[in-house]
C-alpha cells in the first residue's frame, strides 16, 4: 500500500511537507499508521511545477527515508503545485518506471490501491489504450495502465468523466473475468492548475483520502501557528493519510467521491463509474 | 551497441571469460574495438545453469567494469553453460528489466542490434505475442519483444524455424510501415543443453558473430596453452567480438547464417526469414 | 538495529535460511519482532565460503525483501559456512562499504548494535588501528572500526582475547569522554572453519543472541522434520533473532557470554572486556 | 581522469552547460577528447547555491549520460554559481561519498587528478586533518583528503595560502616515502561568492584548466550569439576541458597558476606549494 500527498498554493519548499512535519510523508514511509502494508520502502517519486508548463519528475527506487539526494532536492526546490508518492510494491518490479507520479505532457498521475487480479485483465486493459499513448508506457504497473486508459477516455478534456469511464472499464473487464471487486484505491491527477482526487472501490470501502481545511479557517483556528502566515487562502493539501494530528485540519473525503482543488471555489462531488 | 558471450562445455568459473582474459567481456565494456558505440555502460547481465533446469539470472544497471558484486559472483559461480551481456542502450530506460539475458522457463535469450524505428512497429509486434506470455513481459526493449515473439512462433519446439518466422514478421511489419531495413543483429538463445546463435540483417551487412575453434584442434594448435587442458573437446565459446587475438581461435559466422552448439556435432546453416 | 545469521554445517543453498522459512531473515527485514527498529531496509550483505580460502561477499544498499538478484544468488549458491546481515543504519551513509559482513583476508565480521556517541570517540578508536590495516578501511561505521581494532588486537591468533581487548578499549575510550555505557551489541566473526559469536553490553542488557540446538537432539525431537535429514550432526545456526518458533530449537546465549561453533565440541564461555 | 566545470554569473539553468551545448560536460563523460581515461562513467555530482548560504549537492554513482533524474534536475534548477563533476575512479569505491563536489559548511571542493601512491601516504595525510573535521570525512578518496587538509590549513581564511600549504604537505609527505612526483591535478573551490581554481603538478606538466573570456569581449566577438545577451559581464565559466570549439572563448591557465573569479576584477597568479 502506497502513500501520497498533493499540494497546491503558495510556493513552498518541498521539504516543508515531505520532511519537516510530524508524520511527514517520509516519516510515514517507515511506519505508516493506517496503511495495509507497514513499510513503504520500494521507491518514491516527486513531481513539481515551476514557470514551465511541463512538470519535473524525480523518482528513485531506494527507500525515501535515508535518501540524501531527496533531502537535498526537497530543500532546494520551491513549487506552487507538487505531488509526492512513496511506494510499497504489490508485486511489479522495483524500477523507476514503475514509480509514481507518472507524467504525460503537462499531466501528473498517482495512485494508492490496486486493480485486483491485474495479471488476468492486464492485456485487455492495455489493448484499450489509444495508439498515440502506447510508446509512452514504460512500466508494468496497474497504476500506469489506469493513467493511459484515463487519457484514452479523455482525461485532458474532462478528468472526472474520464476517470469514471476508466474505472467503469476496469470493473466491466474484471467482472467478465469473474473478479468480484476489481478496483480499490485513491487517485490524484493534475494539469498544473487544478488537482482532481478520487476515492472509490468496488466494495464501497475505499482507502482513505483527506483534504486540508480551507486556509482562512485554519488561520482563524490556530492564530499562533505562524507557519501558516505566508500561505495564501487557496493553499490546500490532499493526502492519503493525515500529516500530524492537529484537530480540525484534516477532513476525510466521503466514500465514492471526488474533489477538485482549483482556482476559485473547490468542489466535492459523488463518483460513479461509467460503463460503456 | 551491445556485446555478448555464450559458453558451453566443461564447468568453469564465470570470471575466466568475463574478467581474466585480455579483451575479456568486461574490458570490452570500456573500450570496444568493433562496436558501433564506444562504451557499454548501461548495465550488464549473466545467466547460468547448474544442476537445476531453470537458469539463474543476475542483472544490474551499473557499468560492469567497476561492479564489485559482479567480480564476487564471477569468481564464485561455476557453470557448464552461461550467457553474459553488456548493454549500450539504444534509447529505452536503463533498468534491470531491460537488461539481457531474458529468461522464460528454462530458456535464455540475448541480442545485439536493433529493430529499426521500433517505436513505430512496437505495438503491432507486441500484439502478436501469445496471451500466455503477456504477463512475463517486464521491460520495453525490442530485444525482449523479439524473445516473446519467437516463443509465440514455437521457439521451444524448433528454434531455427521460430526465429526465422519472428524475423520474417519483424521485416513484414516494418515494410508495411515503410521501414526499409527493419532488422539488424545477432541473437543467442539456449534451453540449457544447446545454444542457437543467429547472424542476420535486412541489409545483408550484419553485426559480427564468432565461434571458437573446436577444442581438440585448439589443443593441437597451442599445446603449451595449459589453461585448455581441463576443457572437454565439446567446449565452445560464441561471441559478438573475439576475446583476445590469438590466431586460429576465432571463426566468423558467415552473413545470414545460424550455428548450433550442441551435444554431438555442431551445425552451421543458412538463415532465411520466413514470411507468413 | 540490524539482524544477522551465521550458518555452519552441511552445505546448503543460502535460500534455505534467507528466504524459505517462516520468519526467515528476509521476512524479518520487513517486520522484526524483537528489534529496536521496525524496518531493516538499509541494505544487506552475505558472505560465504566455498573450496577457496577467501570468502565471497555480496552486498547491496537496496532493501533485501524485493531484491531479485539476492533471490537468484540465494538459490544458486551452496555453502557450508555463511554469514548474512540486514542493516538498519544508525546514521552513517547507506553505501556498500558500510554494509556487513566486512572481510579481511579469510575473515568475516558482522555486528548488531552500536558504539554510543561514536562520533565523539571515532578518531581515537581509528588511530589505534594498526598501519597494516589502514588502507583496508573503506567505510565509516562503528562496526567496521571494531573489526580492524579486533584485528589489531590479534583476532587472527586468539579471537576471544582480541574481542575482549577491543571492547575493553572501546569502553575505556568511551569512559574518558564521559560516555557512561559505550558498547552494546552482538558480534559474529569467522575464519571459514569456526564461528565466534559474542553477546555483551556495557549496561549488562544486551541484544539477543541465539544458538540452534545440537542437530542430533533436534532430529530426535522432530523425527518427522525431514528437511533435517541431510544435515550433519555438527550443523548449527546462530542468529540475532530466532527463525520460526518451533519449541526446543533455539537457545538464548546468556548475558556477557561468547560461543564458539567449531569442528568437534562447541564451546560457551563468559565474556569480560580486557582493559589495557 | 575526471572532468569538471564551475560557473559563476547570471543565474542559469544547469542544463545550459551540463546538457545542451556541443561538448557539454555530459557529452564529455562518454567521449572525452583530452582526458587520460576515455570514459567517465563512475558517477557524477553537482553542487549549487541559491538564496541560502549552504549549497545543495546532488551526487549519483550511475553514469551521467543516461541518468534521467539528472536531466530533470538540470532543467529545474537555476543558480548563479554551481560546480559539476564527472568521475572516472582511479581505484576507490564507486559510492556517493566518493563523488565530487565535496561540501563543508558553505564551501564546495572538486578535483581532477591524483595523489600518487595515495595508499602509501593516506594515513599520514589523514592524521594531519584537524579533529574538528574528522567526523565530516565520509569517503576514501585522495580528493576529499585534500579538501579537509586545505580546511585544516585555513581554506576559509586564505584559500590560496591554504592550498599552497596543502599541496606542499602532500609533496613533503610523498618525498619522505620516496614518491618522486606526488601531486597532479586541478582543483576548484568556492564559498558561494568567489571561485578559486588551481593548476599544478609536481612534474610541471599539469592537467588542463581553462577560463572563459570576459563576457563583454565575448559579446563584442560574437554579436550574433544571442544566448549571451542575458548574461552579465561578470559571468565566467572555468572548465577542465573546453565546452565547444568557438575560437576566442577559452583561455588556458598557465602551468603552476591559480585564478580567482570574484566580484570585481578577476585575478591570476603564480602558484607555489609551501613547505612547513
Amino acid at each position: 500500500m502506497c502513500r501520497w500527498l498533493a499540494y497546491s498554493g503558495s510556493p513552498i519548499r518541498l521539504e516543508e511537507l515531505l520532511l519537516k512535519r510530524d508524520h511527514s510523508l517520509i516519516d510515514q514511509s517507515l511506519h505508516s499508521r493506517m496503511g495495509a502494508t507497514t513499510t513503504n520502502g520500494d521507491g518514491f517519486g516527486v513531481g513539481w511545477y515551476d514557470e514551465e508548463e511541463t512538470p519535473h519528475v524525480y523518482r528513485s527506487v531506494s527507500p525515501a527515508w535515508n535518501n540524501r539526494n531527496l533531502k537535498e532536492l526537497a530543500s532546494a526546490i520551491k513549487s506552487p503545485l507538487f505531488f509526492a508518492h512513496i511506494r510499497a510494491s504489490t508485486g511489479s518490479a522495483i524500477q523507476e518506471t514503475n514509480t509514481h507520479p507518472f507524467r504525460y505532457g503537462k499531466w501528473l498521475w498517482m495512485h494508492n490501491g490496486l486493480i485486483r487480479d491485474f495479471s488476468t485483465v492486464h492485456r485487455t486493459l492495455a489493448n484499450r489504450i489509444d495508439d498515440s499513448y502506447f510508446n509512452s508506457i514504460e512500466g508494468t504497473t496497474d497504476s500506469e495502465t489506469m493513467f493511459y486508459l484515463a487519457l484514452t477516455f479523455g482525461l485532458q478534456d474532462d478528468p472526472v468523466a474520464a476517470v469514471e469511464r476508466m474505472i467503469g472499464f476496469v470493473e466491466e473487464t474484471g467482472h467478465k473475468h469473474d473478479i468480484e471487486l476489481p478496483f480499490q484505491g485513491t487517485i490524484a491527477t493534475t494539469d498544473g492548475t487544478s488537482i482532481w482526487a478520487f476515492r472509490y472501490s468496488s466494495e464501497g470501502d475505499s482507502r482513505s483520502l483527506w483534504f486540508s481545511t480551507a486556509m482562512d479557517q485554519l488561520k482563524h483556528l490556530y492564530p499562533a501557528l505562524h507557519q501558516l502566515d505566508n500561505l495564501s487562502d487557496e493553499t490546500r493539501v490532499i493526502v492519503s493519510e493525515p500529516l500530524g494530528d492537529l484537530p480540525g485540519v484534516w477532513n476525510e473525503a466521503p466514500e465514492s467521491h471526488y474533489g477538485i482543488v482549483q482556482p476559485g471555489a473547490d468542489k466535492l462531488g459523488p463518483f460513479t463509474p461509467q460503463y460503456s
